[in-house]
């Protein structure tokens, strides 16, 4: 029996002077965990590491407060596999979750989903694998075989006379081998910003390698124009053109506009997700679904969403989870969902991967570090560091 | 110009050894929150008081990390009224709110809806008149004129040779002067629920006097199971029989059961709310809405809700807030909305009113007290002492 002696959390700033239609990532924080363990590999502790993805906030007090003493709290038998005697990642959820209410899927979700994470990758130290391998396991998927395709997103506002603009923005990421972009919209008119698509898509190529990112912002009208004006140039996908929860809208917008959406990152939980397929009119093989398990009580959640889209009709080649990482790209490996997102440079010290994990022809493998290889990071080492002191 | 000097929290303990269907109440706790301003009056600051409600959690982490900052790293202009220069609630929360991404309304609506009410104290004893005739005067209503009907929240599970009965529990209350009493179901199973629900009924008088709440527990059989049998009770309503979310299967309950249902409080933003009657199946002039200000961004949200529920042909008198306490109280009788909750003797210090509000008639008016009137309840005042010292 391995059993939880400990857990650590910290708040880690995000470096991150960027700013999207609706918010500046300024003050946004992150919550970085360890599970500390009475098993011992090579002379230490195993300890399993996540974090609650990256575009929200630090989950500090909730921790604090109300999951970490009922983890801590629990009886080795509520946590552990009755088959390998580890903690198991549904049971240390269920077990943060003890006497929460249903409903209200909001900051809590980021909460349980660092600590359901960290237990994914105390699973895969304990067994000495990378965490897509065991996550392919657990949800009786083959290993993955092929590297995942990662895109970029940014694509920011630019002031003039910044020394920085979008076409150098694009032409960077293209230098770093990235083939696919995503870019801002709704920050500036919509003349403007077709003028900003435009300029993207002469380094894009064609519209199949651009997509667009209103980040919930508009509302009925706004989005219509922006959808009737965007159409002629056959985008990637148009990203979150209205409220995440505003399934109405959405539902219009997906009988007027032929091409894809994608939305979903603002919603944390399955039966917000059943929501959005059952009245937001998400058509199977065309809209993007991008729920993160790390806002989102973690990939036990996740799963049920998978679960509950495949049965209607769906395909996890349309699942492209918010939040470029290390953990997100495991999972979009150990799952075989469609795509990973990347933010080079930005949203430091979690965005982006680690050099261990090579990006060739627009895209990546995880290697082969025990659990989602968050030591091998250079930006986070420190943090790391920092936590287990 | 009144500005906002000093905000102060506290992370209050509920007393509430009680369990329902999903949740047992020991370790829930109550953030109460001070807006401490320049003005003086008798020789003494003025104070907005209040809290996030109950049944949920305190949100320590969040006000101290993410709100409180915001509000007052605020300009005194991006705070205040320009007519009376006072700080303004809908204000108030909207600089509590900067930088929030859409979607996720869980934690965070409980923290800011404490910030958002203590700022309709504050206004309310800078115009020195009780919380409820401000509210009437901001949102062009009548002064409340008659009293607000209350019913009590209870009807517990009583572990057999504890001396507690579910008869000696509502006689007790009946006693007190209620006429109308709400009890668990989902607890144990139908048969023994419904001998319950008659047990109840024999103290209560006829269905029309009595509620019963699943707290969102049963699955669509359950829950279908359950209607069908408490169909002929014809009580006055069936609350939270699914998840709050499920607004698929609440729409298929409303179709099958002819009585009335409730559900709401765990929902808390005007879009879910949206959802709900867009999705829902919900019936003008037959269903109720529980939603609870102090967990859903405070009053500003509210009376958004409020008014998209009568522009889809709801009434205000199907709007009955979850949590029965003294904020409640006056948001009732400010908005004139359908009837009051109340637990007497549990979810103290918050739960119930004070002594100035006398319950006669199964009816109970707010006193006359400057803002939300909490300094006159004994239980509430050493935490307020506490806050403020």
């Amino acid at each position: 029996m391995v059993r939880i002696v400990d857990i650590l959390e910290l708040t880690v700033p995000l470096d991150a002077a960027v700013a999207n239609a609706v918010v500046n990532f300024n003050g946004h924080t992150v919550s970085l965990v360890a599970l500390v363990t009475d098993a011992v590999r090579d002379g230490r502790p195993v300890v399993g590491l996540a974090f609650n993805s990256i575009g929200r906030y630090g989950q500090s007090g909730i921790l604090r407060e109300r999951m970490i003493p009922r983890v801590l709290a629990a009886l080795p038998d509520d946590l552990a596999d009755p088959t390998t005697g580890w903690p198991e990642p549904a049971r240390v959820l269920a077990v943060a979750l003890r006497n929460e209410k249903p409903g209200g899927h909001g900051d809590r979700a980021g909460a349980a989903a660092a600590l359901e994470l960290a237990a994914w990758d105390l699973r895969a130290k304990l067994a000495g694998e990378p965490a897509h391998a065991t996550i392919s396991h657990a949800f009786g998927l083959p290993l993955a075989s092929r590297p995942v395709e990662v895109y970029t997103g940014g694509g920011y506002y630019h002031a003039p006379g910044s020394g920085h603009t979008l076409t150098r923005e694009l032409q960077g990421l293209r230098d770093m081998g990235f083939r696919s972009f995503k870019m801002k919209i709704g920050g500036a008119p919509l003349a403007e910003d077709l003028r900003r698509v435009e300029e993207a898509l002469a380094v894009a190529g064609d519209g199949s390698r651009l997509m667009v990112d209103a980040n919930g912002r508009f509302d009925r009208n706004t989005a219509l124009a922006y959808a009737n004006a965007l159409a002629p140039y056959a985008l990637r996908w148009l990203e979150e053109p209205c409220d995440p929860l505003d399934f109405a809208l959405q539902a219009e917008l997906a009988l007027r506009y032929g091409g894809a959406l994608a939305t979903g990152e603002n919603l944390f939980s399955a039966p917000d997700v059943r929501n959005l397929f059952k009245f937001g009119g998400m058509r199977p093989g065309l809209d993007i679904f991008q729920m993160d398990p790390g806002l989102s009580y973690g990939l036990t959640e996740y799963a049920r969403m998978l679960s509950d889209l495949e049965g209607q009709g769906f395909s996890r080649a349309q699942a492209v989870p918010h939040g470029g990482h290390l953990v997100n790209l495991h999972i979009v490996a150990g799952l075989g969902l469609g795509a990973c997102e990347a933010y080079p440079g930005v949203f430091q010290p979690f965005g982006g991967f680690s050099p261990a994990c090579r990006i060739e022809d627009a895209t990546i493998f995880p290697s082969d570090a025990p659990g989602f290889g968050l030591e091998e990071k250079p930006q986070l080492a420190p943090w790391i560091a920092q936590l287990l002191s």
